[in-house]
């Protein structure tokens, strides 16, 4: 049984370990704790945005997401959820933990009232796509990134 | 000249009037102004959610984005900016008005501490793509959604 609650300070080191245990993650993160600790510190200053972990029976971080619920007045003014940054233990990949943490996600975004789930993948990730569109996802968007150097 | 400034309640109507007036928008947007109303005021109590509109000498509103910063533990613990419900008036498009908005939102981005921009638009509007690769959008990512019925 895996338990999904909002993340604490103490569990932010085993996220950004699972981050890191990415074929994107691995070039992409750095070493410094104390920039993650301080952005942990500004998610919780924005009421709504959430950092979740997924907990086994032992206590180990075993997969995390982040979800935001973003009001707005499109699709006659729809809240919807936004879900970044989803990973799960390398050791536990084609497990289920997926699933169930999308699961989890579509709880949280059914009761802060949203009416829309969303979430962008890199297009690289083969196998992310086929997972998303196998829980009804609709791969309906391009998603632009622009970095601000 | 256009001037960009965080949308106020009198706004509303003429910003659900411009999503109106949209390809896709047409077709999904209601006529009820208390919903919408409220989604405004749902969107002010989440702190990092700002309602943008750009306003003519005349006082008209002829464009509006919606722009949310989002801070996270990737990418190095990057704050990003999303970047929704991008739209300009009918008889001016293709006058540049798009390009000063999206201008508009980097410096807001920049001053937020965002090391990211990002937004999705519906693979089905092929103007729009053209529009983001010309700004130095690279279309990395596939967007996906699923409605919460």
């Amino acid at each position: 049984m895996i338990r999904f609650r909002e993340a604490e300070t103490e569990d932010v080191p085993a996220v950004v370990a699972l981050l890191r245990d990415d074929a994107l993650g691995a070039a992409r993160e750095g070493e410094d704790p104390g920039g993650y600790l301080a952005a942990f510190e500004r998610m919780r200053g924005e009421g709504a945005n959430h950092l979740i972990v997924g907990e086994d029976e032992a206590g180990r971080i075993v997969g995390t997401y982040q979800i935001t619920f973003i009001s707005g007045l499109s699709l006659r003014a729809a809240r919807r959820a936004q879900v970044e940054s989803v990973r799960v233990a390398a050791d536990l990949r084609g497990a289920g933990v997926g699933a169930a943490m999308m699961a989890d996600a579509e709880a949280r975004a059914r009761a802060a009232g949203c009416r829309l789930i969303q979430l962008t993948t890199n297009a690289t990730r083969e196998r992310a796509r086929a997972f998303y569109e196998g829980l009804g996802f609709t791969p309906s968007h391009i998603g632009f990134k622009r970095e601000l150097t």
